[in-house]
């Protein structure tokens, strides 16, 4: 994406350095910070550190996160490789992206179909050879989750143009939770590729965003976003949106997902399910906007199989931001004695879920209809 | 209530000094602080600036606020004194209590039942007799408040007693939101009434405490007062109910009310309708404690009749804690340049709630019950 005249994405591959390179996202939005990953150390870091985040660039991280590995042991074992891969995979447990992004090239490098092989029947490709096939791989899964979120973007597009219609062009307002923009991504976001595709074809939208406690990565990231394309949009606390809704200041809620069971319930950011209850309750679409890497093929029920992350209390106590000579700081908000829990995601069952958006066109959040559009997943 | 050993209220009045003084709220935790209340612009700064907030506390600064025009100008003419009532009445459009304290004095000061009166036709008592009127006024309203909030409690008691009684011992996990504590109330609060009471009497509790975006009430206040008494607590995010609820592990909410209409809807802290929601999706009460002050008689619909206070955006974007260096300093959070919008309550449509518990006793929440425990408001 285009910030300030300068084409962006949250991870790519510096060509000359050879180096993975990623945007440090814990400075935004007051500070554009980039860092290297040089070691699954670093990646993983990246990882639970919340330097990167968003399902789907979790996914390309850890994808990255195998080349990582080779770039500094080119001739390491077999072994070695999977017990790299299983600690990038161990990171963060909500989102199924980081499993599948590290699986798909360890099982290019390979040179197989059995990333999970437990003997060595498979030859491994060696050296150099599986150092590129890494490269490679990575890459293309970055291309690929590019491509999907600009399908998402297609296909959301046709949801605000019906509203657009209906409003006879009076401004559509979506609300969306977290995150779930191209900085979650590699292009174009999930939640947020409809808001781009409807504003790049002159539709008037205006977005609430919520600020998406504890991180705050509504207010410091989906603003951010949304401000350096010219978005209109509106910070408001995770509280409100019961309050728009009920005014019918909201006409659509879009957000994104960690994870996705076949059956339709959706894992994201904590609040989620909150939102979708004041949308059922007041009529409102509540769609979710994901490429098909974040579905569980294998699970059904997601409040009860879905494992949800507790993270470290301190990022509810502490709140960071740009104090008055300019830096960044951490304020403490609580009394230190206090004790505090952090669950990151909560599931919203799919009988609150209007539709998923995927790569592949929208659906209804059930198992039939999904299958309907990813039939090879059948069985 | 006891706070390190010291008898406290949120607003007493100081019979040596002849002063109406106040916790300054926006300091807590990290500092107690105190504030006089000399003049009617004190008296607003200290609500609008929310030095003083909840329901039951704004009634009884507004009921002292008339106290503090008459000892500033003892001779003040009728018209004057019902000029600075107006002013410390719209002070804060939501909460009902705040006119009914000071029209209460007022009209003990009036001498008469018409505090709204067109006429002279009453006189109005006179010079220091006013002032000596207007301060027992005052002082009754913050006695009956505190009996009120200590009915509240008992009454409350019986619903953690049975749940505890089921929970055969087990910790009676309560929600609540934003502070209905003392702090905004005289003494126990009215959400936290039950629970005061509950702990007293050695019943096993433990309290989520929503930190209340955006000023942090819950995190900064509720955490606090039950920290200081011993309750065991921890704080989560606005976002976590949702997902504590779908995991049992929350056997019951209580909130406040802001304004209360004598159908049973409930205006209170931005959102409290969302929780509501959570509860009713998950099958667990969800009451609301109040006394009768904050009930608006006149009106049925909330959604539609009750006016929603809209706040500064900077409390939205900036907030406030301890640095590393222990002041209290602000922090930006968002991008300077991405407005926020700043919507202080919602309304909990009566069908969500369960009960509301009153200094009478606990009633279902719609106007046959409420007349029921308050039959003089009938017709």
């Amino acid at each position: 994406m285009i910030v300030d005249n300068q084409q962006m994405r949250p991870i790519w591959f510096d060509q000359d350095k050879k180096i993975v390179r990623i945007i440090d996202q814990r400075m935004l939005p007051h500070r554009l910070v980039l860092a290297d990953l040089n070691t699954v150390d670093d990646v993983i870091h990246a990882i639970k550190g919340m330097l990167v985040r968003g399902a789907p660039l979790i996914g390309a991280t850890g994808a990255f996160g195998v080349y990582t590995a080779l770039a500094r042991d080119r001739e390491c074992s077999y072994e070695h490789l999977i017990l790299e891969c299983s600690r990038i995979k161990a990171a963060r447990p909500t989102a199924v992206n980081l499993a599948w992004g590290v699986d798909r090239v360890l099982k290019a490098c390979l040179g197989s179909d059995r990333s999970e092989g437990r003997g060595a029947e498979n030859r491994p490709i060696k050296g150099g050879d599986r150092l590129e096939t890494a490269l490679k791989e990575a890459l293309a899964i970055a291309e690929e989750e590019a491509e999907n979120c600009r399908q998402i973007g297609l296909h959301g597009l046709s949801i605000i143009q019906d509203i657009s219609r209906q409003k006879e062009g009076e401004p559509v307002n979506i609300l969306t939770h977290c995150n779930a923009g191209w900085l979650a991504c590699i292009e174009y976001g999930t939640a947020t590729a409809p808001m781009y595709a409807a504003f790049d074809r002159d539709i008037d939208i205006h977005v609430w965003v919520d600020e998406t406690r504890p991180l705050n990565q509504g207010s410091r990231l989906t603003a951010w976003e949304l401000g350096k394309h010219g978005i209109k949009h509106t910070i408001i606390t995770d509280n409100a949106g019961g309050h728009l809704m009920q005014h019918k200041m909201v006409d659509l809620v879009i957000v994104g997902s960690d994870r996705t069971t076949r059956s339709g319930d959706v894992a994201n950011k904590i609040g989620t399910y909150l939102k979708a209850l004041g949308a059922k309750d007041n009529d409102i679409p509540f769609y979710v906007a994901l490429p098909s890497s974040t579905i569980d093929w294998k699970i059904d029920d997601g409040i009860k199989q879905i494992p949800i992350e507790e993270r470290d209390p301190r990022e509810i106590q502490y709140i960071q931001g740009l104090d008055r000579s300019g830096n960044i700081v951490e304020v403490l908000v609580p009394p230190a004695t206090s004790p505090a829990a952090n669950h990151a995601f909560d599931v919203t069952p799919a009988r609150l879920v209007t539709g998923l958006i995927t790569e592949r066109g929208i659906c209804g959040a059930n198992r039939q209809h999904i299958l309907a559009l990813f039939p090879e997943k059948e069985g």
